[in-house]
């Protein structure tokens, strides 16, 4: 369990696949975001269909609502969500950090206000633990002290030394439920199969020496089964990301997955994956699709577009997703233009499948040993100015 | 094509099967409403998996968005949608006369503003036939004259006179459509299949004489491979509807399906189909859905309710819909406090399956017999108020 093989690698690419207690996943891999224990307006079977293999959910929302408690009373999140496959819990750290006026740090944790009800709730690296743990996740994330994007030094310093003090004490309480989850089971934590697998973060901001005093502190604190990069994708320019993850990755314990959290777009996941890069999550395919903004090989377009007006062609004549193979973008932009809800659930689709799709195609072009050149044309066809109308 | 076969009685309830161009349809049958073309909320493999099999769309709301020669020029509103079972189109009348404040009623026909952008718009018999035709559905549906719920007999009068005169209008226009098609294929309309029938709708309002006027004017300018009642469930009492479909029953020809306009709800659908009805539409289920009001074989819950948190009970256990055997109410519930589009969607497959289902069971319990005392159990427990949370 928790275990990743690396079938191939083109330069840092790698195809990989990582086993979970819920099922296997190949890599590279992009993962739809489940905010409130929903991809947003796509049921489990929608998601499925995409050909998703793990979905994310998030701390945070479901821990206001409707609650950690109620969740695993209800059986844990899969059962909950009737999503089946692996998931992931984020820590909620990236979203309690971005509540800018409504929070105190300590060493001890953050306290912040709700904003569905203003009432005051403390997270510390024990409870988002707890928290994940309730919600019962493949993979659990540690909570870690979010700096903003362009933090100075100091700052980010900060940041990373705490995330790595929290680490510890997020290490120790996932081994607490483990070991008090096989007592009740008659038996120690070393040998009873856990369900939840603890990931940390790095941290570091885009200060290189932070960087790799992050993931050496990280790797101290082991060992782990998979490794996550976050604080990227918040408004650095992109080649500054693209350093980072060019710094880290001889870095990175090969035999682990890699997930650079909170990124991407199409063109970020290629140029993720080049740099050694497992996993992906990102709200954007969901996010763009209720703006009717979809994404295709040649670009974007945006569906309320009057020049698609009457127009029988697919969406993206390359993909083979249920909006594609289904309606035209004359009916979607039809459906836009009476406000109804199925124009929103079909972009989010097709972007959702898009992605899913780059994924798989990459990890092709990684075991046939094309990857680079594809990546390249990939790249090159997908920044085409046309093809956005 | 076009023809009706009925295969058992009880009393006057019949279960038949409605041969259409594009299908078979097996009655009692219930027809979602896709207003825009669309079920709203619902897309074409989401009706079809209720078991639906026809579905009606609004000539009014299409004639508008996208127009009639945007949808004939992308195939008609079967590639439209990508629904590919048979559809039925009404005539326009019921909405445009709903327009209380925006029209002129001449014998040529009406004038009324657009909702949408304000401009001056004409339907007549003839136009509301060559729409319909562009459209392209099985069924076309008469341009009928009608007055509003509890009209006075002088007003009830004049709609139902001039509903007969037009319908006479719209006969010749449909007949000349088609003679027109069949030269285009090189033959007459005499040995042309046609591809849509027009039905005529019988009026008269609450008042036994002129329904029973309505209906043998009818039929003199026929013959019709099916008949509708309209300017009912329009706010007269329950016992009135009913009284009015017990007087036209015997005088309907047996051999054409009867098609009761804008109902129902569950219990009006039994006791529609006692009453000799074999296909019905109305909005209340997915607007019902959209409001988070679920039927239940018990009466009806509303899935927001505080009593659903937690639960982990599918909304109706006899129920066998993608949303009762996928999730639970407490997800349900979820999705509605979160305000996630996929709760409205959820709940409107739920209440189409209910209305499709309960189609399906008049059906079988018709044929095996066993209809009358069904029905009677089936109202009796629908009517148990404890039910509604």
């Amino acid at each position: 369990m928790f275990t990743f093989q690396v079938h191939a690698t083109a330069g840092a690419a790698r195809a990989g696949t990582l086993s979970l207690p819920h099922g296997r996943v190949e890599t590279p891999a992009f993962m739809p975001v489940g905010t409130h224990g929903v991809v947003r307006g796509l049921s489990s079977a929608d998601v499925r269909r995409t050909g998703a293999g793990i979905v994310l959910g998030n701390t945070y929302h479901l821990h206001l609502r409707p609650g950690e408690a109620v969740v695993r009373d209800m059986g844990g999140l899969h059962r909950f969500t009737g999503w089946d496959l692996p998931m992931l819990t984020d820590s909620g750290g990236f979203q309690v950090f971005s509540l800018e006026q409504l929070r105190t740090i300590s060493e001890e944790g953050v306290e912040f206000r709700s904003h569905i009800d203003g009432t005051w709730r403390r997270l510390t690296p024990e409870r988002a633990t707890e928290i994940q743990w309730d919600l019962g996740a493949d993979v659990a994330m540690a909570f870690d002290h979010v700096v903003p994007g362009g933090a100075p030094l100091e700052l980010a310093e900060e940041g990373m030394e705490r995330t790595l003090r929290w680490l510890e004490r997020c290490r120790d309480a996932h081994l607490k439920l483990q070991e008090a989850a096989a007592r009740r089971n008659g038996g120690t934590a070393d040998d009873a199969p856990s369900r939840q697998t603890l990931w940390p973060i790095i941290q570091g901001g885009t200060y290189d020496d932070l960087r790799l005093r992050s993931l050496a502190g990280t790797l101290e604190r082991g060992p782990w089964a998979g490794i996550a990069i976050g604080g990227l994708s918040v408004g650095e320019p992109k080649p500054v990301m693209h350093r980072i993850l060019e710094l880290l990755e001889p870095a990175l314990p090969p035999e682990v997955p890699r997930y650079l959290m909170g990124v991407g777009f199409p063109a970020d996941l290629l140029e993720g994956i080049a740099r050694g890069v497992d996993l992906f999550d990102c709200v954007a395919a969901t996010r763009n699709g209720r703006h009717g903004t979809a994404w295709l090989p040649t670009g974007r377009i945006n569906v309320r577009g009057a020049g698609l007006k009457g127009s029988t062609a697919p969406l993206d004549p390359e993909c083979d997703c249920e909006t594609c193979t289904t309606v035209s973008r004359g009916y979607l932009r039809h459906l836009f233009v009476v406000e109804d809800m199925l124009g929103l659930r079909l972009v989010s689709i097709h972007n959702v499948r898009f992605l899913v799709r780059l994924g798989e195609q990459a990890r092709a072009r990684i075991l046939d040993g094309s990857f680079d050149r594809w990546r390249r044309e990939w790249l090159e066809r997908h920044r085409q100015p046309a093809a956005d109308l």
